[in-house]
């Protein structure tokens, strides 16, 4: 049986997701959009802690001030009833053609401006409904042609955006941190900060990138055949790691925004297992909200809709009773021994030892018996099937 | 007819590239290994104004010093007479069996210290040789398994490990920067530093960082589905691209090593012209050496690993003429003008323009016709195709 | 200069490719539908010979009899006064919610029913419009999830149908035959008949599967990462090459529908000398249109669009002078023979021989220089650097 | 507790798994080969019923006849005194440099046939040990380059040498099926025959085809993106299944050869349940060996060997309980139902009905509720979250 949520475990949910029409590239809405409201009530029973939005989910776009004053009273309203809380808000600025090429990076001032102001606005809003993150999804910051984009100049803009905001924020005193979620295609045949790592890189370019962080997707990350959560875990590292999108994706292709571990589920133990435990040797962990950002098939009606939004949570507290008791058992803890798991922890230079030391160290080189270390075995076909067996819950 | 090789087209060959005896997974080697001086001066002929090496391509791992001297004496000899110099060192930490872990972020601590020593005396070697490039490929850093790794700690291994030679070379006084070679997988599952991005993230927090840079490889970048050009332009705009290493690969599939060219075409030449022409309005360029790190088919015969080491030359010759014809033609600079290529230089906010002043500005966002400026066309079809006809050399 | 196209180029366009509004996965159309009209006297002018279309293009989807016969005769008065013929016919199964699991293999055998009757309508109006290729892309014909398809049934389900409108074209005396276009995936998680191959032994096992045959699309191979010239080059073995569907697609990611020679430029080169030149000694070769199925990117406005129409023929005409150039050259017919191009066209037992005088051909085992043969060079890399310089036109 | 093997599990290994030296693409052995007979007795202990192996695994390339014959009564002897047998063997024709441009579709004549007497000499061995599956894996069988292979002869040359040894294993009356190992690519960029399809095609138009059938293997078909359990449904449906090599892929990538269910868990429990299972309403059955072919990691020395060879048999027998209990579930036959996978099985004409039927049956067309049907949900999320929870025994 799956254990029950509670709001210690942060579930939220994008109210894109169980609200979307189910419309795709190749076909037409088999479903309505479903009113927030609904959704905000219906994800309170199932025992999500948190909505996310985007402006045009909950504000058609185009909405005037009063239909828009009217909406987010409602939806506040909702917020009140259930309990649930707004913990990130995002922007779209992908969808409507004013996008086209893009937002910040957009080949046409006009757009940029625009896109600025569209994203400030939501600041704005962010900050008013108690959210602390504020997520940045530039989806169509990119290109489908080399000769399409100076790189130089977009990366230039993608900065002075992404700053104008992060500045934004904190001219206002506002509680928000910036989280940037990187995704290497689709829409565009290349988009820029295709990765975690390539944010993180320009993060670090960034003049207020003290307040900006990743929010890695799953399935982002595994349509670039790249590890989820070895991102996850670099983005720590860094300190950066401000919120995840958790899906699932079937190897790479089309970003398919299954239902978490729908896709790669050994994948997804590992996952949850990092986001609970944290590193074997301790160091930086993540805290924030178990946000799932995924789509109810295609095929499903609106009770696929509610079963898919719950098998996200079933699945996510399933995995976390396996992913304790595999960092329970002794055994376990002795297999990390044997395979070095923690030995890494320790510094390659003793505390104290110069380079100078090192090289002086016959015993670490000249004198060294490198045969003998080579045989070493690392064990770590059994440390997996430990892990594995722990997942299938075979122990 | 392909243009000839000048040194100051800076064409640079590793010396394991031909060398290689092209056994691989499946089969064993159907070339004897190359006597490095033979390659030299046949490199030298086609050419190359310069080599690259590893210290186990040179100097057979386990020689003494006595076989040492003797070796680099008569390699060095090879390099007098020719006029090739070394531009770029590199070490093996990936072939020995000791290595099968890692070296920087081996679970085995004698492997992190052994490799530590091995790298630093190859550091020595690179700076007595003049090189001004390391490179430094951690093909084993990595896991096949999540718990077999504690990512954390691998990172704090890894920056240990960059940093104490970025240090070394610092104190020593030597003329040398260090060039990170990401690449996602193979030999290892998932390997650290899987992209460009990856690298420029982990870059960014060490200690030495100033003089730490990237050197992307065409079909690394490709086997995760990235723009190659698209992540040289990132390292660029970092001010990071210390070195390229050019080569060919199919789709996303195990490391072909291909010629460069004989990948994908289309994308070789974006590479080109952004390594030739820099960005259409400016900034940082590349300078360095044109590095061709590639395999000469398990097909061939040394008469065709000549002929493949020369296509590569004659491949990047001819594109090179090409992307210059493509700037230098009217009609494309029209055609970037009309794409709006030239306005993504122009900043968001005017020189001066405080974002409060946007936030007044009603015609960037009241008053603006989104539906006007959401119906322009950016023409990037013909310019891709302009694109297209001058690397088919048809216009 | 790209050469003009005549109609013995025989250049067709799908309606649905330039007639595209733009509408994507992630954002609303950026451009109206065209009236197939309009598309009809744009593509003539452009020097298409014919076009193709689904029923749904042209006729709405759930218009009356009158309302359909009004828009056909209009339709036809295109096609005559243009001189344009249409050459292909193709059923619309997947963009109604009706067949959100598929058509003739949907879990619902209302589906089913209503898709074979859907499909037998639009088999008789390609016979009445002179088509002699009716096309079959089961996009929707396939799962997310292993448990929710029998994949016997399914298959059992998709022969019915397949051979319910082949006995049909024959008991009609059409002059059609059907072509399978195989996908792997998009819009569903896994898509039945995902390669060309698949779709092969499929064929095999159909009752009518004399008149069926496949249409392979240059994209659809390669988001499985496969050679879309070895398709076509298996299924022209299999005689069953009736279609083929012309576009670009770069690397494995979601489906593209890049202009043609946009994606992997080397590659549709060598698509572009099969298709007009044939295997190297002979054999079955197409003779079909030169189709291109491709998308106007969502950035371009109608300009774009012609643009990017004549941008598929233009590229299409640059390389098949190339490959002609390629073909007549003695140096590339030289290169051919040392590469043993041609001796794969010896059977390895000679006219005559059995297996028995094999298997006493000492020559050929016991006494064979295993190591003398083991020797020889292939020279492939000068073979496809010759290539390479025909593609460019650098020689 | 993972259940006890015992021989009706069937479970098969190859000799060259286990075996491996651990050499690879980057790096030299860290193992010895191991003495087949010691991996006999071993596999033999871990609950393995048979064994499988390449000509070169047990009598090394190049042993006079006297040697083969010593090696071959020493490892019978060890077949004896445990009772395991040879199911299957096959020809390594791949690892010496004769095969470098493939074996029965090399460019020379001579190669091809010594492959075939290569070849030949292995069926008479493989009937000698009582195996009943003759697997051809042709992983040089294939090219770099576009213009190096003609492929329509190379398919002529590969069904000719398929069609030889299948003739010959009929002439001698061997009780022998020949098993076709399909792989899209690597060792050489595109293999011919690259996936289930294109191998179930390919047999379609042989004249021996009927005892040619299939050996898909999990990572191959994973690194072309296709679903692996899809691939057996279909070689099943065209009841050509006569193998199977069990092993793990995580995503596309090189070949990883992990340990069955340390790639893609959730996959291999759909594959284990349909191998067990067989599909929702029944049709052909697999029957054979549960056959692993797989790599050890290259980190680990005998110790993670061993551990290694029991983690596939571990895994597989924990899924196989788990989806015994998924069918039993009353829950999951009545989600089948819901879902329609049983309706699928239902003929789409009834029983006697003919198309001119259906054709006039106005229910099926101009009078069905097409919104209505359309409106369905078809359920396939929690149906597949009942697999997910099975597979993980939460339920």
């Amino acid at each position: 049986m799956a254990p029950k949520p509670t709001p210690a475990d942060k579930f939220s949910f994008g109210l894109w997701t169980v609200g979307w029409n189910a419309q795709d590239q190749f076909g037409s809405a088999t479903r309505p959009w479903l009113d927030p409201v609904t959704s905000v009530h219906k994800l309170a029973e199932l025992g999500a802690a948190h909505v996310t939005f985007h402006d045009d989910d909950v504000v058609p776009f185009g909405s005037d001030a009063a239909e828009r004053d009217r909406i987010l009273t409602r939806f506040k309203g909702a917020l009140e009833e259930t309990g649930v809380t707004v913990e990130m808000v995002t922007t779209n600025t992908f969808s409507h053609p004013i996008f086209k090429d893009g937002a910040f990076t957009s080949n046409d001032r006009r757009v940029r401006r625009y896109a600025l102001r569209k994203i400030l606005r939501n600041v704005d809003l962010a900050a008013e409904l108690g959210a602390d993150c504020f997520v940045m999804w530039g989806g169509r910051e990119g290109a489908e042609y080399d000769s399409a984009k100076d790189l130089n100049a977009a990366h230039d803009r993608y900065a002075e955006g992404v700053d104008a905001v992060a500045g934004y924020i904190k001219d206002k005193g506002y509680g928000l941190r910036i989280a940037i979620e990187p995704k290497p295609n689709e829409p565009r045949g290349d988009i820029i900060l295709p990765t975690v790592g390539h944010a993180l890189g320009f993060i670090a370019k960034l003049e207020h990138g003290d307040i900006v962080g990743l929010n890695p997707e799953t399935g982002h990350e595994q349509m670039a055949g790249l590890n989820y959560t070895s991102g996850l875990a670099q983005a720590l590292w860094a300190d950066k790691l401000f919120h995840i999108d958790l899906n699932g994706q079937r190897s790479i292709k089309y970003d398919q925004d299954l239902v978490f571990g729908h896709g790669d589920l050994f994948s997804a133990f590992a996952t949850v297992d990092l986001v609970e435990n944290g590193f074997p040797s301790g160091g930086p962990k993540y805290d924030g909200p178990r946000h799932f950002d995924y789509k109810p098939s295609r095929t499903e009606d609106f009770e696929g809709v509610w079963a898919s939004a719950e098998a996200n949570i079933r699945t996510y507290l399933i995995l976390k009773e396996r992913a304790q008791a595999f960092r329970a058992d002794p055994e376990v803890q002795e297999a990390l021994e044997a395979a070095g798991v923690f030995d890494l922890a320790k510094p390659t230079l003793a505390e104290g030892e110069t380079l100078q030391d090192l090289l002086n160290d016959k015993s670490a080189y000249e004198e060294l018996d490198v045969d003998a270390v080579a045989e070493r075995g690392f064990h770590f076909v059994r440390l997996n099937q430990l892990a594995l067996e722990h997942a299938l819950g075979a122990r």
